[in-house]
């Protein structure tokens, strides 16, 4: 029944009813997907989403879990329509691209309507199930003989793109300016733009050939302003797919935001305007930016910061010494105030030494929600190694994307406190960063950003 | 039975006896190795290297076959120990890293044969099957979790290291430097070096602490001279293992030698002095080097080129125009002649329109062994994608690799004709070449080099 074949034999998950991403499904099965639930049914759908086609079993496993129902790397399927964009809840890609544009001159509203709905016609025929789509605009047929990979396609708005196009009406105020933290030292060249695509695929090929088609659709009417490329592991090649590493050898990801848990919906997307979300938003107040426009609904807001790890100061610390600047065990990620990986973090404990267990100035305790009133966002790494920098150590770290429903009650106050205060701020050093406005996804027959350009 | 476990059901080849890659036999089953046939049963052997642990199934399949019978991509295992070293017959991995290095002033040959020794036994911990050990000189842990991933890290020695540690008596006339080809635009500082690793993994992860591992371990002795990174495609991805892409999209390696050939062994490998292939290459003379010296019994030479691709120019060909240049149809790579993917090239054949159905200037015809007194080379590359280049087209292509026991009979006289004859050639610059030479693999408690450093 199917048109892939690498010789894997299907898993039993694989033949369920509802296990809409494997490769022989590509009609009625897709239509009840698995980013379909999350529409409908909110945060419970955004387990389901990730986890299995059957509602049960996905309802109960965690967002960070890889499709393990799916029988290859290539047939595994995350359809480009949905009430959110694909590639903000899903695990993060084994490959990933990150692209921003500035609009031509004299390129304006409308060429922006046209870039956007050439944009996501591509990307729907590159994320078809079972064999991708040519995209109309073009195609090197580098992703040929492959399947849609877990392939996502996910695009936002800077705050230059609505001046650009006479939009500042609409320009939401969550866009506003992210604040100088002393810290950073950022290359404006590879800050910022108007437009932003994060492009994720479990193969190296498939994430290039949606890069390339990206950069062709644009032509003429927009330019790649900055690049970069970030990995992750490959599916199947730890036992614990839950878990992440970044390039000091941490865990990473441990403390995110879970769909499983009640806030995690109003934490990363802008509810509806006019929604019982929407008016408990407007009341927290608190530091927030207030209700983004109507056009934003379903829409999250995406900090891109280029992280450079300082690793080979970073690598001398001893194991100990590196696991106090965290706060965690870096073998299994347990707090260092006791348990395992899963266990939450006792911030009061006080240790054997009759010192506080996880350090004052330790990164989990300075990033934590509880000390900053709350404030929460979800992670979605991807590591990057540009080989030897300029100044002969290794130009490698971390493609940093938090996604938020508000970076004012995001990464914004998280940050400044981790500016300076935090241990491991010592060996890291952000280089470049962006805010765009993501908006939620297309329904059929639409395109991403359609209520923002024809609204 | 296994350490690792990620929910994939085991398929049937794992449970097969002599499958020896499966995570759950680090001993007995380890010790009657793939690679261990490699050494006593030539060429046949190398086919049973890669193609699954049952003898009979092994011979059948071709080598650019990914082992189908592992379970999954952690567990995946290619022994460090062998008459040949691990990296070179097998199929090149998702993720690879190239790195150079030069050796520190003072570091003479005693210094070389202890950093030899501290390579070798870091990657035979880093490559156990199973749970891969720790290596001793250095640990970031950023590959804890995953199996070994098919890690192979291969050592090789450049010319100039051969003055610098005092054993030019012992300097291969094969490592003479490549000629000048006039199209070739190469950066000496991404060139050569005393000494060259190539490592690659199924996961990013443990690649680069791979990479970390090496540069920690060459600390003091050897400093880092260049370093690339490159990608294939992910083991699952596609229907086909067989076939590759480059990044014009075009299928890879179509005609390669393969282990099943009768001359496979004779063209990648250099024979033991005083056997009878020896003799043969003695023999044969014509362009050719000559014998290589004993400590070189079982080794490789490796041509290493970055190759940028003009893509913004290709991708603006028409597709039946790319066709023409390189003499194969895009889609399957069927030769212009006719046929399907694996159909031998026809280079008579007359197309309906009276032409030649392969052109004059096609890069299969030039680089054809038949065009060239039959020379011929392991190729087995990666493809790399540093970003946006300086010049603003994609700093991407091909890191080329080719395996060869004279390069003066396998790259040499291939590229002479290449350089400029070549229509494929308008659209490639060659920007970095290193020539290394590679020598056989280590036995149990050996070290690579060893019969060259210690002899």
């Amino acid at each position: 029944m199917s048109t892939l074949d690498d010789g894997t034999p299907r898993t039993a998950g694989d033949a369920r009813p509802g296990g809409a991403s494997g490769p022989g499904v590509p009609g009625a099965g897709a239509g009840f997907s698995r980013r379909r639930l999350l529409g409908t049914a909110g945060a419970a759908g955004a387990a389901g989403l990730v986890a299995g086609g059957a509602a049960g079993a996905g309802i109960a496993a965690a967002a960070e879990d890889r499709p393990a129902a799916l029988a290859s790397v290539g047939a595994a399927h995350i359809p480009f329509e949905g009430a959110h964009q694909a590639g903000i809840v899903e695990p993060a890609q084994a490959r990933g691209h990150l692209v921003a544009f500035d609009l031509a001159p004299g390129a304006g509203r409308g060429a922006a309507a046209a870039l956007l709905r050439r944009w996501s016609d591509a990307v729907r025929e590159m994320t078809r199930p079972g064999r991708p789509g040519t995209p109309a605009v073009y195609d090197d047929q580098v992703a040929d003989d492959a399947g849609p990979s877990s392939l996502t396609v996910t695009f936002g708005f800077g705050r230059t793109f609505f001046a650009r196009t006479g939009l500042t009406a609409r320009l939401p105020e969550a866009l506003a300016p992210l604040p100088d933290f002393p810290a950073d030292a950022l290359d404006p060249r590879r800050s910022n733009g108007d437009l932003w695509v994060q492009i994720g695929a479990d193969d190296a090929l498939v994430a290039f050939h949606a890069l390339r088609v990206v950069q062709r659709a644009a032509a003429g009417t927009a330019a790649v302003r900055w690049q970069m490329n970030g990995f992750n592991r490959t599916p199947g090649a730890t036992a614990r797919p839950r878990t992440a590493r970044n390039l000091m050898g941490q865990i990473d990801g441990t403390n995110n935001p879970k769909p499983s848990e009640p806030d995690f919906a109003r934490t990363v997307f802008v509810p509806a305007a006019g929604s019982a979300a929407s008016a408990a938003a407007s009341a927290a107040g608190g530091g927030g930016t207030g209700t983004s426009p109507a056009w934003m609904a379903g829409g999250s807001y995406a900090v891109v910061r280029r992280i450079r790890m300082l690793l080979d100061s970073w690598d001398h610390l001893p194991v100990a010494r590196q696991e106090k600047v965290i706060g965690r065990r870096k073998s299994d990620g347990a707090p260092l105030s006791g348990g395992t990986g899963t266990t939450p973090v006792d911030l009061e404990r006080i240790g054997a030494d009759g010192a506080l267990a996880i350090a004052g100035d330790a990164h989990i305790r300075v990033a934590a929600a509880a000390s900053n009133s709350g404030a929460a966002m979800l992670r979605r790494a991807f590591s990057f190694h540009d080989g030897i920098g300029t100044d002969g150590t290794p130009d490698a770290g971390l493609l940093f994307i938090a996604w938020q429903a508000d970076p004012m009650r995001g990464f914004v106050p998280v940050q400044r406190k981790l500016d300076g205060a935090d241990g491991l701020s010592r060996f890291l050093r952000h280089e470049a960063s962006g805010l765009f406005a993501v908006p939620g996804g297309a329904g059929p027959g639409e395109y991403v950003g359609q209520s923002l350009l024809e609204g």
